[in-house]
C-alpha cells in the first residue's frame, strides 16, 4: 500500500469503495477526492470489465490515496488491474475459476509487490460450502473457505495477504473473524456486508466491527452503507473514536432532551454538527439542554453549553464563561470552537 | 412494572423517554402512543416541578405502557410521582439532598411496590467523586457512587432496584457496568448518555450497549439520541436483533452499491424501508445491486431482489421467482413481503 501500513500494530486504516460507474473517470475521481477529504485512506474501485481498465489506470494516476481493484469472475481483470497500478486487489478466489488462474494472479502480485485481499463473503460462498453454511451457520463455512484459499497461497509462498469474512449477520461475522484469528496471523479487513441503510447499517457495522476491535481483532475496516460513502467514513471514525483507537474531527456530546429542556436543542446540535464537519482536530463539544447533566458535560468537554430558560451557559476548557441568549448560541459556540482549534494549532 | 418483567432472564426491555413538556398532557400522551406503536415497552417522563404532578397522573391514567417518573433535586416530587401512580421512579440519590429524604422515598416505594432506578450519570456525580473521575476515569467514580447508594438502600432492606451507570464515554460506561456486574446482582438499565445526533448517537449506543449485552450484561436499555425518540426504539431493536436477543420488524439487507450496480438502488431501499415500518413480523428482506452477492443474499432472505441491467431477479423463500422490470421492483417486493407475512400469520 505504499506509505500506508496495515497490520502489525499500525493505526486501523479506514477505507471505502466508490459507487460511481468506474468507466466515468471524472465522477469516480470526484468521489475519491470527497472520500479522502472525509478521512478515507484507501479506496476500492470495482473493475467489472475490460473497458474499465483504462479508466482504472487514469483514476489511479490522479487519486490522492492508494486504490484497490475489486475483481470478480475474470482473472484477467486482476492482472490488468495490477498492470494499471492498483496498490492492492480484492478477489474472492472461489469465483475466479480455478487454481491455474489464481496462480497467474499470485505470480504477478509477487512480481509487482501487490497486496491481495481474500474477500470471503457469505453471499458468494463456493457451492460445496453453501449447504454447510445453511445447516451449521455461515461462520464455519466462511472460515473453511478462507483457510482453503490461504493454504493455496501459502503453498505458492505468497504471504502479502489481507483477509475478510463478511456476512450480513453480525454474529456470524464476529464469530468467523474470531475463529480465523485463532488460526492465522494475517491482517484482517473488517466489515459487515450489506448492512443496510444509513442508521440500521451504522448500528450493525458498529456492533460487528466494534465487538472485534474491542477484542483486538482487525487492522483495516470498511463500513458498508446503502448511503453516500462519505457517511461510511463518518461512521468508521465514530467507531474508532468511541473505542479510543483513533480520534479525528469533532465529537458532539448532546442530550436527547426531555420535559426539562427549555431551549430548541435539536436544530442547534444539527447545525453545529454540520458546521464543524470540516475540522479534523479532535475536540469534544457538549450541547446540553438542562442543569441536570448539562454543566457537568459542558465542563468536561473542550467547549460546551448547558441550556437554561431561553439561554445557555457557555463553557470552555472546564470554565464557565458567560450566559448567552438562545439566538446567539450557535455563533458563540462556533466562535469558541474555532478559538480552541487555533490555540491547539 | 406490573406485567412487564425486567431482569432474571426475561427478554431485554426497550424503553425511552418523552421530550415533550410534561405539563402538556396531550402532546406527551401522543408521544407515548407513538413510542408504544414503535415497540417501546416502558416510558420515562421528566417531573421537573410540582405543577407537573397532576399532568403525570393524567398521563399515567391514559398511557398504554408503564410510566417511570424521572426525578431530580426534590424528593417531594418522587413521593408525589409515586402517589400519582408511577410504576417506577428514577433518581440520582446524589442530588436528592441527603439520606433523610432518600429514606422517605424508600419508605413510600416499599409501601407501593414501586421500583427505583439508581441512575448514576457521569455528568452529575457527587462533588467528592468528581476529582477522582477526572484523574482516574469516570468508571471507578460511577461505580463508587452506585455502591454507596446501594449500601444505603440495602441497609434499609430495599431491593426493588435497577441500576444504571451512564457516561457519554463508551469505554468508561462499559467498564463501569462490567465492574459493577462483578459486585452486585440487580437488574441493569443500559445506556450511553448524551450520545449525540442520530447517526453518531446510534453508533455510540450500539457500541456501548452492544458490548455489554454481548457479555450477558443488561436487562433493559434506553438508546439516547438527539432525535425523534422513535428513532431510539428503532436503534434499540436493531441492536437486539443483530445480537440475536430479540426480533421485531423487518430487517433490510442492502448493499452499498459499487461500479457494478445497474439499478437505482438507494431510493428503492429507502422506499421499501419506509413502507415496511408498520410491520412487526420479523422478516429479512434483501435489496441487492448485482450478481456478485445479490442472488446469495436474496436467496437467504425471506424476500429479496438481486439487480441486473434495468431489472431485478425476485426471490422468495429461497426460490428465484421471476425477472421484474426496475420500475415495478417496489410493488413486486412489497407484494411478496405482504404475502409472506400473511402466510406466516
Amino acid at each position: 500500500m505504499g506509505a500506508l501500513k496495515i497490520g502489525s500494530g499500525h493505526p486501523i486504516v479506514v477505507q471505502s469503495m466508490t459507487n460511481t460507474d468506474t468507466h466515468d473517470i471524472r465522477r469516480t475521481l470526484r468521489q475519491i477526492n470527497q472520500l479522502t477529504a472525509a478521512g478515507c485512506e484507501l479506496v476500492r474501485v470495482a473493475v467489472p470489465d475490460q473497458a474499465a481498465i483504462p479508466a482504472l489506470k487514469e483514476i489511479i494516476a490522479h487519486a490522492p490515496v492508494p486504490i484497490i481493484a475489486d475483481i470478480h469472475f475474470d482473472y484477467r481483470l486482476a492482472l490488468e488491474g495490477m498492470k494499471a497500478g492498483a496498490a492492492g486487489i480484492r478477489i474472492n478466489p472461489g469465483n475466479i475459476g480455478g487454481k491455474e488462474k489464481v496462480s497467474r494472479i499470485i505470480d504477478m502480485a509477487r512480481d509487482k509487490g501487490v497486496c491481495i485481499r481474500l474477500g470471503v463473503n457469505a453471499g458468494s460462498l463456493e457451492k460445496d460450502l453453501r449447504e454447510g453454511a445453511r445447516r451449521k451457520g455461515q461462520a464455519g463455512a466462511m472460515v473453511a473457505s478462507a483457510l482453503r484459499h490461504i493454504a493455496f497461497f501459502e503453498k505458492k509462498k505468497f504471504a502479502n495477504l489481507k483477509i475478510s469474512l463478511k456476512s450480513s449477520d453480525v454474529r456470524q461475522s464476529v464469530l468467523a473473524y474470531q475463529l480465523l484469528a485463532q488460526k492465522v496471523d494475517y491482517p484482517f479487513h473488517l466489515g459487515i456486508t450489506e448492512a443496510g441503510t444509513l442508521v440500521s447499517g451504522a448500528v450493525k457495522s458498529a456492533l460487528g466491527i466494534g465487538l472485534l476491535l474491542y477484542q483486538g481483532i482487525g487492522d483495516t475496516l470498511r463500513v458498508s452503507l446503502t448511503a453516500d460513502p462519505r457517511e461510511e467514513i463518518k461512521v468508521a471514525y465514530e467507531i474508532l473514536r468511541s473505542l479510543g483507537l483513533r480520534r479525528r474531527g469533532i465529537e458532539i456530546i448532546s442530550c436527547p432532551t426531555c420535559g426539562r429542556c427549555q431551549i430548541d436543542l435539536f436544530p442547534l446540535a444539527q447545525r453545529v454538527e454540520k458546521a464543524v464537519q470540516r475540522y479534523t482536530e479532535p475536540l469534544k463539544v457538549a450541547i446540553m439542554g438542562c442543569v441536570v447533566n448539562g454543566p457537568g458535560e459542558a465542563r468536561d468537554a473542550d467547549v460546551g453549553i448547558a441550556g437554561g430558560k431561553g439561554l445557555g451557559l457557555l463553557f470552555a476548557k472546564g470554565q464557565q464563561l458567560r450566559k448567552v441568549e438562545e439566538k446567539d448560541l450557535f455563533q458563540s459556540l462556533l466562535g469558541e470552537i474555532e478559538k480552541t482549534i487555533q490555540e491547539k494549532n
